[in-house]
């Protein structure tokens, strides 16, 4: 199968490498401003012009692994327009365009993949589809941010400070220069609106699922819950409840013996319950030049050999709804006011900092203080106690 | 697809109602002597004749759920020659047969497909196979028996004895009337090779692989390891080292936080490591009448909709060989010896019972010692220390 790339950093490269290693793809052409490092033998096949991919009948399928959103958007719509298949692995682009993206390519007979777009190396899309198709899905949740995860992991082993190990995650480059989409949790939601729509056939949207990251949390909030034998985890959440789910993104605080709590590094654990198979869940690498390239050409196979999972369309019905969701959080914040003081269960006083446990609270009204405390400057963290 | 299922047992009756659920599959005849109480509607497509499955051009596949080898293998073969499909949870089967019911199915054109043989509800093959079609298998290890996990979690978390956990699992039904192919390691073995030779293309058989269970575990054992930090696990291991697979069914030492340490009950976790993606893990219920039934339809969905992986032939010349196997063990035993003394590096003697630290030995003479004194009527138990 002859295929183009379009846009050769970190995974157009991985892609390239691992199309070798698998075999029978021919990389036809790369859409690239200039070439690359390393890969002067591809020179040759370098093109700025769009139209060299879409106008040519021999490319069959076209890897999108530009990142963003435009052009990666624009581009897109033209490779599925041409009649090509396209695979992706930005979870960007998915999670604001599922729904024009895939009538697009089902319009014009061709598919659109996007294994890679959440758990990177791990096969979580298409097991979760390959699961669905023969049992309902009653969840999805998981840790599906390496950074957010080395960075909580490395606090919790050494006591350290967020800021010196988000460092060291930047140094190790495990997170961007900018690493605002991981720390504050957007990484993270668009996992999850890729995850929950797929298992739900549901059309769930960024703005409808709350979001709280870890850029608040400190080491004194890893000491404490490591004394009470909890372990912190940022966590995608979506839970079925009749015709709603329940689905956010938050810390979470797990007891040390659970799988969640012993994920190391910058691994990535992602569950799925259904009604009749119970508990499955998925390990690996979730981001890298050779796990996510790999994942890119294992969706290129499977639509070469016609063994892609069916998405069913997104018409189940089912809504974004938190407004019977409540769970017990801690809470840790420096003034205990009219406005907190209600939803405390218990507290311990060191040092004027207050650590809480809540008595059941709405995950709307929590994220909503935890923001609003975030936007005037004041100190708090908060994460869920799992169940 | 109309289909056939022979053996009407736990899984034969699980699968009957996947097939339900997955929709699209017509269960036309089932072989049994009589019928299933709950089952009654189904009385009219009973048959003690396999020639009403064979003889009947409508049937395109045959669920094998009689387990054992005969008449099993027979039946088979019999439905490869008839040009059927085949699909089998039967681990004893395929470990035994495994190159014969391939070739037989290769010869006539049709599919022999056997995920739910390891792992139970877990899709460990079928991604086992998915991840090798563009990479190249390192190891794979696991914990594959239920059973054992639910007798090691339970002593680890009540400090309880063997015994009387291996009837609290029977109880719940986890545990046979006669336990012994789970506690001697010999159900784990039948997976290891099965999974061994799907990773490696190899023809690896059982009676090459150390096989040693937990039938002589104490609750000193798990009490003294415990106090170090370790928990105990029974597992499979292949590792490819050069031409050489270094392949082993033993009891374990993990840290405990590891994620073999935190498999809690009777579930399975299984891992591979391959060159370009790392290590990736597979957790859930390794059996159960559901789960187990579910990934049978699987396999038989795969095969309607022409989504199987490709199984390649046993044809590498990778071999089993553990000559260069060496691990440092846990040793406890009653009496120090001039064949132990040699290999132990540090002991601590306490009410006359040694716990030992061995050097590295070669995994063979581990075993053989193990097995010298089992037969001799001697206290012993074994552990590798996990790296």
């Amino acid at each position: 199968m002859k295929i183009a790339i379009m846009g050769f950093g970190t995974v157009g490269s991985g892609a390239c490498e691992e199309a070798k290693t698998a075999g029978g793809i021919e990389v036809k052409r790369i859409l690239a401003r200039h070439g690359r490092e390393g890969y002067e033998y591809l020179n040759d096949i370098i093109t700025a012009d769009i139209d060299d991919i879409t106008g040519d009948p021999e490319i069959e399928l076209v890897i999108e692994s530009m990142g963003g959103i435009e052009p990666a958007r624009e581009y897109v719509l033209k490779c599925l327009r041409a009649g090509k298949h396209v695979v992706t692995p930005n979870k960007n682009l998915i999670s604001a365009c599922y729904k024009e993206l895939m009538e697009e390519a089902e319009k014009n007979g061709v598919r659109l993949r996007f294994t890679s777009a959440v758990g990177g190396g791990i096969p979580w899309l298409f097991n979760l589809l390959r699961t669905k198709r023969a049992d309902s899905i009653t969840s999805v949740r998981g840790i599906v941010n390496g950074t957010c995860n080395y960075i909580l992991d490395a606090m919790h082993d050494k006591g350290a400070d967020f800021g010196d190990m988000l460092r060291n995650a930047q140094e190790l480059g495990y997170a961007e220069a900018d690493p605002s989409s991981d720390i504050e949790g957007t990484d993270t939601l668009r996992k999850t609106v890729i995850s929950t729509n797929l298992a739900f056939d549901a059309a769930v949207t960024e703005e409808e699922v709350p979001c709280y990251g870890i850029d608040t949390i400190k080491a004194c909030d890893i000491a404490y819950l490591k004394e009470k034998g909890l372990v912190c985890r940022l966590m995608m959440s979506a839970v079925k409840k009749g015709d709603a789910i329940e689905v956010s993104v938050e810390p979470a605080a797990f007891g040390k013996d659970s799988l969640e709590a012993n994920v190391k590094t910058n691994n990535n654990l992602i569950t799925l319950t259904a009604e009749n198979i119970g508990t499955q869940s998925f390990y690996g690498q979730g981001a890298g030049m050779y796990p996510t390239g790999q994942s890119v050409i294992q969706d290129v196979l499977d639509i070469r050999d016609g063994k892609e999972m069916e998405i069913p369309a997104a018409a189940s019905g089912l809504r974004a709804d938190n407004s019977e969701a409540v769970r017990r959080y801690y809470i840790r914040h420096d003034r205990m006011c009219e406005h907190i003081e209600p939803l405390i269960d218990t507290f311990e006083e060191r040092d004027g900092i207050y650590y809480c446990i809540s008595k059941p609270i709405k995950v709307g009204d929590m994220h909503a203080m935890g923001h609003h405390r975030k936007e005037k400057g004041k100190d708090m963290f908060f994460a869920a106690l799992a169940e």
